[in-house]
């Protein structure tokens, strides 16, 4: 169950209103990794969890701050949007081209569809997929991909801090770049923890028994392009970061195996196909078959 | 450039014909993270590289070799399909009900679309979208996104590996698990690379001052749920992964600030408010402001 | 902000499992009109809101209730997946013609991608979308969009009550479909509340200057069809609801204006035309540009 | 059968072009209540309807009405993109701020893709998508739809009508808020209507047999945020629009019940679990089951 | 204006339901090639067209066609669903497996969403995207367009027709094959007319002026992969369709130019560099340009 | 098997950074016609085709170079991106309203998301989809959507190359140009080839036997429309190209069949029906069901 509150976690007012930041702001709301995406993405986690205990309560407890993130940015950017202009009548942008270029960055989703309201839509205004969402069962990989998330999602946060000065915007940015600092390290600590208790080990899935991979390739490094420096890295000799093995590097992939020949279904799926006389053929067979159906 | 030779990097031919199971193996070639993703994930962020050297030979090289894994996954569903039935007319569906059971399990786009041919979609029918791909251009964030990448893929692949006893379809999947084991580990082994080589560190981005965030909640765990057992684990104390602080715990969230008053903008959005007589008081607004129009 | 509590506001537990179910299930959770949109549809208009007072926390207090619906309907989905079959291999599915059925029948992606997990999708495996979120500032209309959605809610689970005859999932449906009652009956006596409360009226949104409009057309009834029993409705004759008017019927549309001349953008644009000498005339003109650019 | 006939419904030329008002004016066309939307939704509604007669007239009629509705506003686009400029090497752009800044605000894909012409796009360039549409075969569900379809329609087109002050574009917005009027009473006299002569009521639909949905709950209202204000409204105390109920409200929501414990899915899904020893043990029963695959 | 007759252009009614092929004839109603697709791309190009006279009228006379396609579409898949079972709990279902196996076959959407109605979707319920129309106001590319449209739709249909031995079925489909060779042939006629009478020509566009092309490639075949094949064909030597110059053939490409250095945008980007010191450096450049900012 | 190579088929740098200009050339990278739609297309048809030798080896050949060309737009925009603004804050930005003007233009997620680099999106942000790829595994269908989808990008670099007056920018589009001369005319001659070496026919498919088709409408040409002029083309009256006919004209549609009478699914749908007093028998009927459920 979720309970709300109204109140904020943190101050979420701006300075002065910005209908073209507003947009920009849309990003970490609805983006691929803006807050909606992890509220959901922590939620599905935590629901398809397959053990009770300390990491479903790192999901459960995480995911229902994301879902206040998720406001906090929404009352933002409502606030942004206050003194969004109705459009191109007004006088004071048929004289200003800088109005006129202001609007010529906002949404315009926030003012048509919206009335000056936040939407669950990126800063390009694509609307937030589901699509975005990662919950494999898998913890290790989740933890992967929530440490990811959270890199990507301050990364963000850190451009759009230089594109305002704002000090009311940039309080709540400070706010949650801290968050995800927060969260990228706990992300990580989660990770490695799974491992150093032996829920999971790499190569995830870790109960996957190794000997039915083709081990020979398991550690090699192919190089499909022609760059030189690749077999410099820590990732082309010594030992694997799973522990299972060692790096090796090969320059050039070894000669492939043949292509299969083409397939020939169904003559009634029309395929083009180099059968001789095929048309006259086919037909025929067609016609065979179409008779018994 | 890319340049295409005929022959497959392993062999991928199935035993038989499985039209059933072709359509489970379109999740790892168009699914969120299939091939296709890995393909064009590595792509963007080589071009969008911003330091030549191993970190982008790398993404170029392994790259390539996910476009060959496009094409080895497709040409083994086209064959899988070969024998893909036309439809509910042939006798042998009437009679047996396991073959009509058959039917329901297929991609119907697989026979009607493409003619017993592979498709850019998942195993749901979804096409491929680029809303998967993840290039930032911060190459930490993007090396753990790719080791994610990794490891989705390969539970994805284990799994559909207990959904078959094909000889020739196991054959090709345990070579792809294979190569997930080498990537996951390359880019673990990136990712730490980059951070002892001083190129990015923890938090991500590390070159954003981290003065500038709300460092008071950089480190404190706040549960938003009521789970005991959060507490437990290793991201509620100690040493932080990123080396800059010590975890807090926080069992019930500090009372927040309240919410901002409602927004109040330009009557000709037509919104809702509670201003008093608003019908009229804003009908007057709206007519004075269109005199003026 | 959200605060999440370890308990279901109803039982959530099948008597059974049954994978087929679980993916008509996700219909109520990640469709058009499914428990996520709700949540995020009376989530949105509460922070877009311009009233602070009974309706605001009204959206406040529907829209955390369906964050709960949320996470009951996952939990029941994941509880229907467990004894999911991983695939064509097990031995009671090659020799039992209905278990193969069963596998026609289920969501691929619950196996392959969550592993027996709920998904935030609708029961053809499409993503939720916030294309579905409606939230406009004008609370007439969204009331109007809001009874819409809980009605189709409503159908949608009576239609899933009959397609189990599991008491587990029944008891939860019966539990959804009381509160569907529920929400349908406030989300009507809100919207008359407002309008008696003369916040808004019909024709939304009502402080347009209705003079404004081509008034001579605003209660007409224009029959494009050839059906001739629409003149027999209440919306043929008879005062409008409205109270403005009063309908009035048209059985044939009046003759139409003519379509104005097709557009001559910039011959660098490409069209086509039939400007006499097109190609010649275009190439000169385009040709004279390019010397200038 | 639809016929077409070359003309318009109602006069659809601008006084001026003006590429900006083009791109805005796509929300109404292709947007989620745009005319493409309305135009299916009545049609996919009448070829799906159950009973012959006046309601299924009603939507043929108007179904056909927004299909011309779509022509003009395509038509209106296609001269608004007349003059459209071709790019940024135009002497007049380089040379003035506000022609720079009307480029920023232009649909790219009017010029790029379809060369100065109307796309079936809404302002932001999403392609119009079939989720919008609304067809459940429950009339009383779908007329709702209807009014809040029509309703959004009119706040989206009275916003744009402000935008311009061109007099061509605000006499067709003029025609279009004036049918808006019309279909809006249209949908909710029928709404009433369908009620009155016994098709359905509320709660919508009204055949399923309310005494199998959990009736402790049919009219409470819970209270899941902290608004004291909620209690206010008509939709807590009082009878209930459907006539079957009072409406009662409840503070705070009862005490839940638990989670059911965590699902355990078969080890070969590869899920994370706590049971003791699970890589080892895991491994052996795949192993085990391996065998006899 | 489109005017709309309740009659069909040809019967469509099946002899039996049958709620599986119901799902399977949705590819051709709202599938990528589907009706809608062709009723909305003819549309979409009357409207655009720059020229009067035969071309737009060929365009607004086949377009109003499609739409009673797809009316007559809906239609027939509304009957194929009527007496779709509602579910799992039928007795009929429990003991008969193939009454199972149809279940899995059919569109989920159709019961649960629709009520036994037709949706705006193709064979895997991916709803009809606005994103598979072309209009691009250049006549000659969208008639070859609109002949691929018309052949990949006849391709569905034929196999489609295989999938079926319903009469009433099949007599619909004969009519659709009939309107596709039509207008297969039509719109082959109509590109072919265009260049005769000048207004296009190969290639497209073909006003833009050759000479500003890379000519020396321009009829160059460069191949890429390694098939000894592909010079055997007439697009290898010989005259070019276009009339303007002489094919060639490459068999290996020339090299390549070096790529370019990688880019270095401002650090404020967060980008990962190996600018010497780049942390210390980075962050004393933000630093700096935070002070002024 | 791929091979990348660390070349660029053709110089891709601009002479100047030209963030808006970026932008618009995502276009001709992600969009529907874009460089990524006919690498996929040509790769999918080429995995799907039935016959070895000349055609399948030039779809190879081209696919592959198509890949370079997505790799050289992809650097060409990075490039250009290269001083792109971070921000509003900029104190340039804030005394320029033309550098404002600017950022308005801008793709927003080139900043936000990418750091300055390129994106899988059209010029609206859209991202790309597999929705658009075309591969039927009928070669003359296909090789037309070839045809189509060279000339269409072909249409839009034309315009783009207007849009820009670097020279390095022309120099690369002059060579895509001379690229899409090539391929519009080689796919011509392919499908040419197919039909005169009898491969396929006109109408495709052309070994559907036409005798199944509703012949008497193979060849007429029905107006729905009003419009005057369409019988005056070549596809109304003549030998048609498919050689099997004769076109003919008739002005206006023959009179319809009726419609089919209403369907009327199982009462358990809950859609409206005016069976007489219908709540009343369809809730006995309902719970008469329900009993034996």
């Amino acid at each position: 169950m979720f309970f709300h509150r109204q109140e904020l976690q943190h101050k979420a007012s701006p300075d002065r209103p910005d209908a073209v930041y507003a947009r920009k702001l849309q990003e970490v709301l609805g983006g691929q990794y803006g807050e909606i995406t992890v509220a959901m993405q922590y939620g599905f986690q935590s629901w398809n969890a397959h053990m009770p205990g300390k990491y479903r309560d790192l999901l459960f407890g995480i995911g229902a701050e994301e879902m206040g993130h998720v406001e906090m940015l929404a009352t933002m950017i409502a606030q942004l949007l206050e003194k969004a202009p109705v459009g191109a009548t007004e006088k004071a942008i048929q004289d200003d081209p800088t109005v006129a270029a202001v609007l010529g960055g906002t949404d315009l989703q926030h003012a048509i569809v919206a009335g000056a309201g936040a939407r669950p839509v990126d800063s390009m205004g694509n609307p937030w997929s589901a699509g975005y969402v990662t919950a494999s069962g898998n913890l290790l990989a989740d933890f992967t991909a929530n440490a990811n998330a959270e890199m990507q999602g301050r990364v963000q946060v850190a451009r759009l801090y230089h594109m305002t000065d704002d000090a009311g915007v940039r309080d709540l940015l400070s706010f949650l770049l801290a968050r995800d600092t927060m969260h990228q390290n706990q992300w990580i600590a989660a990770a490695k923890e799974l491992q150093e208790e032996g829920y999971e080990q790499l190569p995830v899935p870790s109960n996957f028994p190794q000997r039915k991979e083709a081990t020979d390739v398991s550690y090699e490094y192919i190089n499909f392009s022609d760059g030189k420096h690749a077999a410099e890295g820590s990732w082309a000799s010594g030992p694997t970061p799973d522990g299972n093995g060692e790096f090796s590097y090969r320059e050039t992939p070894e000669k492939g195996v043949p292509m299969p020949p083409p397939t020939r279904p169904d003559a009634r799926f029309y395929g083009t196909t180099d059968l001789p006389n095929v048309v006259e053929k086919a037909a025929g067979t067609v016609q065979d078959k179409l008779k018994k159906d």
